[in-house]
């Protein structure tokens, strides 16, 4: 089993207005809203996928309990525990005009101590049936910065593999653990090690005690620093669309992989061909099984460099 | 007692960001949220001016809980009737950089036409321990359009005077029913009669039936024109802010003045000071107790022609 974990998971609202006019009062012509954050988008796309998992996190409230009401109706597995305070919200405005959004995030509650005490208890008994856990997104107010390398050492003490795709400090705090996968984007690789060029950056990363760096490159594809290799992996064609639910689906395909013992060249051809298939979709989470099924034979893998140990 | 009607009750939210970037992505730095929707914001204000006040109108799901829980916070008497959809909201974004605020207003349920026959039966009950019922803002999908008629004859039948500050089809449709009063602001006289001088306009808004018309004239004032008199009344200085604001704490001023007996210059030259007095505050439903202080004094009105009788 795959298990996801969405710490500051978030009742993503989206708003359809005609154009936005900075300053101006919009009237919204239709409101939708599903069950978001990092982790439950990559649960979707595992669960389209086919692959078992289980979506954990905190939520709270009656947005927490929205979000528990969308979980069940994507058909996901619903492990999110409870806290007291109210789930956060993300709101996504749409113009008709010209398709862009503009998007405003919720930072989340103050999680109390206590909460944290039940999520660790509740993820240490759901760890044990994982072969893969997903720790994905931001932390959020009231966590210990180290959250996540209390979540990758519990994983490694039941032999599970991690995959984990956070930014700024709580990556930082998180590398000392050893988590098996980091997959930072392109400004967050420079945010957290000071470096631009890809490869310098995930050794940076991978001296810091990532066991291997996925680096996205945006519509460039992806570079890789595995205990196996270096390897640059490029779809065939650049598209343009949203880059969260790409980055999304990247981590997504890793975990399937991972989860089922597939070699990297594979795992990279595989997160390239998703990334580019979330692309054109407007909700992260969902991808277009056409450009999937077309960009997978076709994604170039190159590597770039024998196998370096360290 | 004045009971005020907001059919289209709102969470009003606001998202403090650094600066409005449009397709940009934003952390929300500061969330917050008041019961809001035109008639709760003239309440408020009601209720901060000592006037004995009761809160009417449509609420429903999670959204109208949190909305009645801001109510009993503001102190304000909560009659709100409850509807089988989810309360709307609206998202107000107000950029650190310049303090301007965009403004995005879901366009509420679908009212369901039983939740609409309740509200017509509370309200007959309620109406009768008012001598004021002021109709505010627009209607939800699903209401009848003629619902601001049908609540104006209900009024009139008790003996209530009727105040109406709505716009465009509800407010055209309310108008034969004979509400005492109509407030449009300049945009809305002109979508309501093609006309843009504001005493033509007035003239043919009592022609349609309004017994008196208080135009809004933003920072110049307001033009009045009643079955006693014309009357012109303007603020000794032009302050920029808060439109929403304004137009609520005008009404407010008309309500409480109707409510009192006072007669229409002294109504008017309080409507003219609350109204400024709301335009430097951010949240509509507030005042600056100075401002008003200052201006009920140095308001001046004038009046324009002797009583016209139609």
């Amino acid at each position: 089993m795959i298990l996801t974990v969405t710490l500051n998971a978030a009742l993503d609202v989206t708003y359809d207005i005609d154009a936005l006019v900075p300053h101006g009062s919009h009237r919204v012509s239709r409101s939708s809203e599903r069950a978001g954050g990092k982790g439950i988008n990559v649960a979707r796309v595992l669960s389209a996928l086919g692959a078992p998992t289980a979506v954990t996190g905190l939520a709270g409230g009656s947005t927490g309990r929205a979000l528990r009401n969308g979980l069940s109706a994507a058909g996901l597995r619903d492990e999110l525990v409870p806290m007291r305070g109210e789930s956060r919200r993300t709101v996504t405005v749409v113009s008709r005009e010209d398709g862009d959004a503009t998007v405003f995030n919720e930072p989340g509650p103050h999680v109390e101590m206590s909460a944290w005490v039940d999520f660790v208890t509740r993820f240490a008994e759901l760890v044990r049936d994982a072969r893969v856990v997903v720790l994905s997104g931001s932390l959020p107010p009231g966590l210990p910065s180290d959250a996540y390398a209390q979540l990758v050492r519990l994983s490694a003490g039941t032999g599970a593999t991690t995959i984990l795709d956070a930014a700024g400090p709580a990556l930082l705090a998180a590398l000392g653990a050893r988590p098996t996968v980091v997959k930072p984007n392109a400004a967050e690789i420079i945010e957290a090690t000071g470096r631009d060029d890809p490869a310098a950056a995930a050794e940076a990363l991978r001296e810091l005690g990532a066991r291997a760096v996925v680096a996205s490159r945006g519509p460039d594809g992806l570079h890789a620093v595995t205990p196996g290799g270096t390897w640059r992996a490029a779809p065939p064609r650049r598209l343009t669309g949203n880059p969260t639910g790409a980055g999304d689906a990247c981590v997504a395909a890793i975990a399937a992989g991972l989860h089922a013992g597939t070699p990297w060249p594979s795992i990279l051809r595989e997160a390239v061909a998703l990334s580019a298939a979330a692309v054109p979709c407007p909700l992260a989470g969902d991808f277009d099984a056409g450009v999937y099924d077309q960009f997978r034979s076709t994604v170039s893998v190159e590597r770039t460099h024998a196998p370096v140990t360290h």
